[in-house]
């Protein structure tokens, strides 16, 4: 049984959330669905089998990182990045057009795209949609995203409006580098990406643009950049229903669960995020009873689990057993908070996705938002 | 079925070399045995039912670091070492008295015991004989080791004699200490320590004074300390033999595959080491073809797996992936790395029980050493 290169099929809907299923010809991603991060081809502290555990089934990948190092080439001498880091199922990479920005050094950007030296070693580097597309198809992604630039926050009308009339630009060039390119075409699927920061007025312009090039998702940019909960649920308000109603969306670097449940409820289908995994690294679970900073001194006696809830090999643990361990230094620690809140995160997303099949998103929403008041967990 | 507190039963010899089996109430331990060392009650980047799938019977935890944190009481509260850290099989538990002579800060020692101040925060402790026994039983270790002085080398022949008479003492307080707990002494057995560093003569006199008091089991103590593969061997050969025949035979914090091979074959049942998981998070592997470093650039584009005979998750990865891994600084490339160490040292210690049972220990022994050649790995 082949499945097809991509369809997105919408099953239930409660107020804007949907219930759907992405099939690609690498597997099934049921959503609204939570990508974990696996910046440098790994998920930071995890066996791949171990994230296919977690219920996960898809990850994002790094283009910047991998660019750099080991670099794109030499992944696809190697197989592509599936069979470089053993994950058998859909790869999303994103198009390097963030990080440039925010990591490499001496970064100059023109209408040709973005010249740069790498934070690693200082080596020149160019990346342009071309290129962009160029080394996510040599690494093999499933979900290909365009070339863009991530507008700053906050931007001025004007900038807001020059920085996403070029990221259109680029989109139409990552559209036409895509499908010049025979086998990604007929494999892979290319998604835009909506910039105008605040403005509704640049929302809309972007969509149209985005719309009038054809995609196969959508997704909202610009966001999750230091704009604050309250300022994002707004922008989701109006910028979501832009967006085509048949093509899933992704909001891109989002979130906390709160940002989430707030996304999801306005039509997001699509999440990736560090903080499941940065988290866990530093000592922060998320439970189904609020945050837990567990290198606290009030855990180092307590024999309970973090959540006997989250199904996870951290949950065979006392909370004293993961006080020592990141107090010690121990790389176990590390490993099995990490396990534990990438299993929260995908249990979170299943409670949404019955919630919504269910019609109760809302009474859902508030018992989860109890626990994730404000969306602040302890502070990192 | 319940098992007998402690059983050694010799099924096969092969010159010196031995192929036994230790039955105690938490399991049994096929010797000659490797134990992984989990000094702060975990075995480094490795869950628990890991350790045990790469054949691992026991495992080795550290009194002096426990005692400091948590603390023995704190983990006795918890349930016990093995609650706590969820391992099930059989635990031995070192004294604390050679690291709190190599560790600790402001130490004096004296008849009574070492005091001492922790090198995590400054505060003081006492470790004696019967606060060593005790906290061993808190942790609720199945095999104790008897409170000893590690004599430092080099030794003069006068300075060896007083430490090795002082742990002497200490050994018979050790005994007395260890049966005075009804509790310990129904359920745990209890090791002497032979020390004498490099002379004969102290070294029969403390062979004597052990078996003198009576020890489930014998260590030889003071070797791996700096004094090299030639003297520890020159050294096994005369003080293995003065041990008795019929218990096991421990010898402490060795070491390489090279000197693993030349102890079993003086007759030596038990090691422990931290070589194949500190290895681990350098990046240096131990193969069949020999001592891999995966950080060396010519593995950057080598699509074969470490070792195809050693079975653990690494062998699903490629060399340039694990170079990869190491040269990010990926927590994966440890997890993976210390995986394939402890595999092969498990794998390693199969080979030479089937070959005592078989009656070709020296020619296996040949063979594995053209490998690893006079004992050193690629430095670290």
């Amino acid at each position: 049984m082949s499945r097809p290169r991509f369809a997105f099929k919408i099953s239930a809907r409660d107020g804007a959330a949907r219930r759907g299923r992405i099939t690609m010809q690498r597997g099934t991603i049921e959503t609204p669905a939570f990508m974990p991060v696996g910046t440098a081809a790994t998920v930071k502290a995890m066996l791949p089998g171990s994230v296919g555990a977690t219920g996960a089934e898809i990850i994002l990948a790094n283009t910047y990182h991998l660019m750099l190092r080991p670099g794109a080439e030499r992944i696809a001498r190697l197989g592509g990045l599936h069979a470089f880091m053993r994950w058998e199922r859909p790869i999303l990479t994103d198009s390097g057009g963030y990080q440039v920005m925010s990591l490499a050094e001496l970064r100059r950007i023109d209408e040709k795209g973005v010249a740069f030296r790498s934070h690693l070693d200082g080596a020149r580097h160019l990346l342009t949609p071309e290129r962009s597309m160029e080394i996510q198809g040599l690494l093999g992604a499933d979900i290909v995203m365009a070339f863009d630039e991530c507008t700053p926050f906050p931007a001025s009308h004007e900038d807001a409006r020059e920085s996403m009339e070029l990221s259109m630009r680029w989109a139409a060039r990552s559209r036409a580098a895509f499908d010049g390119n025979a086998e990604q075409a007929s494999r892979a699927a290319l998604f835009g990406i909506q910039q105008g920061s605040v403005y509704p007025d640049l929302r809309e312009a972007s969509s149209k643009a985005l719309t009038g090039i054809g995609f196969d998702g959508y997704a909202v940019g610009g966001l999750a950049v230091g704009e604050g909960h309250d300022a994002m649920v707004e922008t989701l308000d109006h910028c979501v229903p832009m967006l085509p109603e048949a093509a899933p969306r992704y909001l891109m670097g989002v979130g906390k669960p709160a940002d989430i449940i707030a996304a999801v409820e306005r039509g997001i289908d699509m999440f990736d995020c560090v903080l499941p995994t940065r988290s866990g690294r530093t000592g922060q679970a998320f439970t189904w009873r609020g945050p837990v900073n567990i290198k606290n001194a009030r855990h180092r006696d307590d024999p309970r689990p973090l959540d006997e809830d989250v199904e996870s090999p951290a949950r065979d643990f006392s909370r004293a057993y993961l006080h020592h361990l990141f107090r010690s230094g121990e790389i176990l620690g590390a490993m099995l908070l990490t396990w534990h809140n990438l299993a929260f995160y995908q249990a979170l997303m299943a409670r949404l996705r019955a919630a919504i099949e269910a019609g109760h998103l809302a009474e859902e929403a508030a018992a989860i938002r109890a626990c994730y008041d404000g969306g602040d967990i302890e502070p990192l």
